[in-house]
């Protein structure tokens, strides 16, 4: 059996998310039905490196999965790119070891959050970018940045009901970064692991800092007491992009 | 009565071009129905610079207006982006003289042709660049650009069924350059008028002359005998965008 890794991009403005679910369009559902035609009725399930929600995209999204078939790696990105729909697209292919997985041999993740910030909403990025016409204060938002690195008890930038079911709400966030070029801001949040939500109430609770919402002693306080309303609201899927992946 | 001139940008992907058509999505369809909201049931015909195409984009498009209304610039801006869907963006308004009008005034325009050129396609460019994948010869695409530039027939470099209406098909292309950042590579093409068509075949045509299927020599066959077999194919409308117009 041979075990594959890929690597993906894909829009998800149109589909509910990376997992699969029944009734719905996901992208592990667009990807295993292009595969088992690719692969001539073979039914492969593909292991995602993450979940991704409703509208959230990829620039690099890893997966991996196992097949009797003996079709060379660029030939699989070729056939699979020419069956699946336009936005989904196959970046890379190769063999790997029986025991890599996807997930859970994961190292990290990098998250990018986009602002389109000109006085007029971008036409060409509609669903891939908040259009945020108003001016940021850059040095606010990267000391609050600076407050958000390291390891903390980030239950305070967790979606409510994603809490209970889990051990711990502890992660280590490595680095934020902000990039600011021409009218696009990037808020870039690399880490071992998130919450759920976690990238996107981050951001939220940057820009929050920017408009004089939150200051700094209340996000020291969210992140002491775990209190939602001490953060910054949730962002819309439209700007979050999977980064990167790191092994 | 005050006379508007607006810039506008718009994702022509879900429209059938800018022009009004019953019974489909247009441009102008969409922009009057908002116009008719915001001014509270005055209807108003809007007269645009130029057509597009179904698909085709623009980053900026020219229209005037004629209007009773005593609204000031910066408010109708504001009130017809709240309107407008968000494939469509005012950019601006200002008030002109009685006499200004969209089309006849228009002094020059600038398409531009772009093509996405990285081995896969990007997710993100939908409908909005061609995936080129192949490598381009970009000195032989400038040699032909040049003996495009200038005024000749295009005869051969416009769509067959247009002609027949037209008094004259010479045209003058003041420029086009040939840009290339990353993996885009944008055709840009400047002149005083256009026939139909003719940007997405001269752009067709310098990728045929790229991919050795034209030389230098059909070109000028192409524009000496107006054989539109001479020049390369109609590329398709994802890539144009009507990028300045001139006045």
């Amino acid at each position: 059996m041979r075990n594959l890794k890929l690597l993906m991009a894909y829009n998800g403005s149109r589909y509910h998310g990376f997992q699969l679910q029944p009734n719905a369009a996901t992208v592990q559902g667009t990807v295993e039905e292009a595969l088992q035609r690719l692969l001539g009725g073979e039914r492969v399930g593909i292991i995602g490196c993450s979940r991704t929600d409703a509208g959230v995209h990829a620039r690099e999204f890893c997966f991996n999965l196992h097949t009797e078939s003996g079709i060379p790696c660029p030939g699989l990105v070729k056939g699979m790119n020419a069956l699946l729909p336009p936005d989904i697209a196959i970046l890379s292919c190769e063999e790997v070891s029986e025991s890599f997985h996807a997930r859970y041999d994961c190292k990290g993740k990098e998250y990018v959050y986009l602002l389109q910030c000109g006085a007029a909403r971008d036409v060409f990025r509609q669903g891939m970018a908040l259009h945020y016409p108003y001016a940021l204060d850059f040095g606010r938002m990267r000391e609050v940045a600076g407050l958000l690195e390291g390891e903390h008890d980030f239950a305070a930038f967790c979606r409510a009901e994603a809490k209970a079911h889990l051990k711990s709400t502890v992660r280590r966030v490595d680095k934020i970064d902000i990039s600011h070029e021409k009218d696009t801001v990037e808020i870039i949040v690399r880490g071992e692991g998130f919450l759920h939500n976690m990238v996107r109430i981050i951001a939220g609770t940057l820009l929050y800092v920017s408009e004089g919402k939150r200051s700094a002693d209340d996000v020291q306080q969210a992140l002491c007491t775990g209190d939602r309303a001490r953060a910054g609201k949730t962002l819309p899927p439209d700007g979050l992009y999977l980064n990167k992946v790191f092994y």
